[in-house]
């Protein structure tokens, strides 16, 4: 692994908002995508942060994402939506896909939105903690570009199709779910390529089909779907919902975002947000909810463990140590940065 | 592994509306009972067919649940319902709940319901193939009865809660993904104990917490979550939609269903049903999904495979199969059936 720098929250949540600016977005835009990215980095998930920026500006400059687009929608009920991100930044159709949920929600107590034609969005449990935060349940399904193979088959055909649900905690902490539905993230990968160091067994084949732990292998290879067929099955309704249904590309048909420079990702999102107080009370629901979940901390420890956490729980923890004392950020990624920074003329500063 | 007796799959089935009738159930619910019941015998998944008629029959007879028990409704709003199942069959409240997402959907696009106080509801999966019948996609959670830590925990303190998915498809064959949050279901590791087999690893472990392919150790053990963390999450969630949001029981207070016999289970479910046609048209829809599964069962196949399977695939082959030639039954099964025909006077005929 290489050295780390540690960065403030708000200088690279400034140079994010300002370098999206400079290659076309309006304010708005850049906001959005810089709350999504710097969020991830945040909690602890570098690997959906400030490191994908470069990506998506290399997209942009190439014309194969609008930095200026914003959704519209296509299609409306009183409690369903289909927006068309016109391939805009995947931060924006996700967040006013959310928006639009948590708005018909209000209303109907559900809200469902499809959106097609955007790109890579980020960190998928942000939008459902939109939900949230205005004590709703939100879920958040995308898809993305194929690296996973079918269960028994050796061609990339399903993205690791994230799928993230958060709900609102009372005094014990909220619960948000982030997953990919493979063994590991891609973006795991990526950042273990990077750092020159091995991944755990079960995370990958190579292009044969063999084991590897080599993460470059991995990366030429496929990576394996969570508990085998059952994180195939998952992955595979994923891209029904969020590809399928709304219109957007869909399996193999998802180009690389990181390797093919000739198409638009055009991948998609579905998104749900629901009322809780049309079920329970909000109160009651907290209190049953805390009632759970500290049952669930109670638990006697296994060997190796000092305590149990509730998922998104580290995140937490993590995201309010970064805000006090700094963001790390790999040599690598602060060298692309760097290179955004030269390319874009904004400046880059750190502290 | 015992002998296997092959039954019809009539004759079970009115074995089974019948045993259920002598229980003091009415036409209408012993019908929805037996219908999901061999359904999941049709299908091949024996662990959550007719086997487990006896258990029910035995807490029916215990007092701990009620055979004549319909649903009612406690809140509803133009697209979301809460049910009570009144105690009453599982499978009546979960076919009950989803009916009433299919209403909704029809009017609104989107139906969502929680039932609480109702018990095992069997396959998810055939409420969530309700909606697909309709062309709509269907979505089921369940809790059930605490035997899975939490990840880096040592007590049972949640259940191998299931989620079933199930989508319509053209010409190619509909996915219909029905998995417990566990490495593998509680049923099958029961059969397994039953039949005297082995487990595979990573299934379980034993009470102190290591690894065990013994079924009976790991009955007394702990079931282990799918993929670790994530499937301890995925559980969580699904224990807080199914239970604590529709005012069931939730976590370690779900009483065991095969070893509690003071308590009534008192789980809960959550269902979804949403119309695809306010997305994309039907037929569309259906060309769409047709393409992805196309492309997706068309991978070059790894070393010991003989064909992409997509989820749900297997169990139509086998359902066509069985409604042919017959349902197994392993011999302890049928001599259950057996002691069920004795103490409820219905004669047992198996072909």
């Amino acid at each position: 692994m290489g050295k780390q720098i540690t960065a403030k929250f708000e200088a690279l949540h400034q140079f994010c908002v300002n370098a999206i600016k400079a290659v076309g977005a309006g304010e708005e835009i850049a906001h959005i995508v810089a709350d999504v990215l710097l969020e991830a980095d945040l909690r602890g998930i570098s690997s959906h942060g400030i490191s994908r920026l470069p990506v998506y500006i290399k997209r942009i400059k190439l014309g194969l994402m609008d930095a200026e687009a914003m959704p519209n929608i296509v299609k409306e009920t009183l409690c369903t939506a289909l927006l068309d991100g016109n391939n805009g930044f995947g931060q924006v159709g996700a967040f006013k896909g959310m928006e639009l949920c948590i708005k018909k929600a209000k209303e109907t107590g559900v809200g469902i939105a499809g959106v097609r034609n955007t790109n890579h969005i980020g960190m998928a449990g942000y939008y459902a903690m939109m939900a949230m935060k205005e004590q709703m349940i939100g879920m958040v399904l995308a898809n993305a570009s194929a690296h996973m193979p079918a269960w028994g088959g050796l061609k990339a055909c399903l993205g690791t199709n994230p799928i993230a649900i958060a709900i609102p905690g009372g005094k014990q902490p909220s619960v948000v779910v982030d997953m990919a539905t493979s063994a590991a993230a891609r973006g795991k990968i990526i950042m273990a390529a990077r750092r020159g160091e091995p991944i755990p067994p079960g995370w990958a084949i190579d292009k044969e089909g063999r084991p590897t732990q080599d993460a470059n292998k991995a990366l030429e290879g496929f990576i394996l779907p969570l508990g085998g067929p059952k994180g195939y099955g998952l992955s595979l309704v994923i891209d029904v919902l969020a590809g399928v249904l709304t219109g957007a590309l869909f399996g193999s048909r998802i180009p690389s975002m990181t390797s093919d420079w000739t198409r638009p990702l055009n991948c998609g999102v579905w998104l749900l947000a629901f009322r809780i107080d049309n079920f329970v009370e909000v109160e009651e629901f907290a209190i049953r909810f805390d009632t759970l979940i500290a049952d669930v901390k109670d638990s006697p420890l296994a060997p190796g463990f000092e305590k149990i956490y509730v998922p998104g729980e580290i995140e937490m923890e993590t995201r309010e140590e970064r805000l006090r004392s700094g963001i790390p950020l790999d040599e690598e990624v602060m060298q692309e940065l760097k290179n955004v920074s030269e390319t874009t003329g904004v400046p880059l500063i750190t502290y």
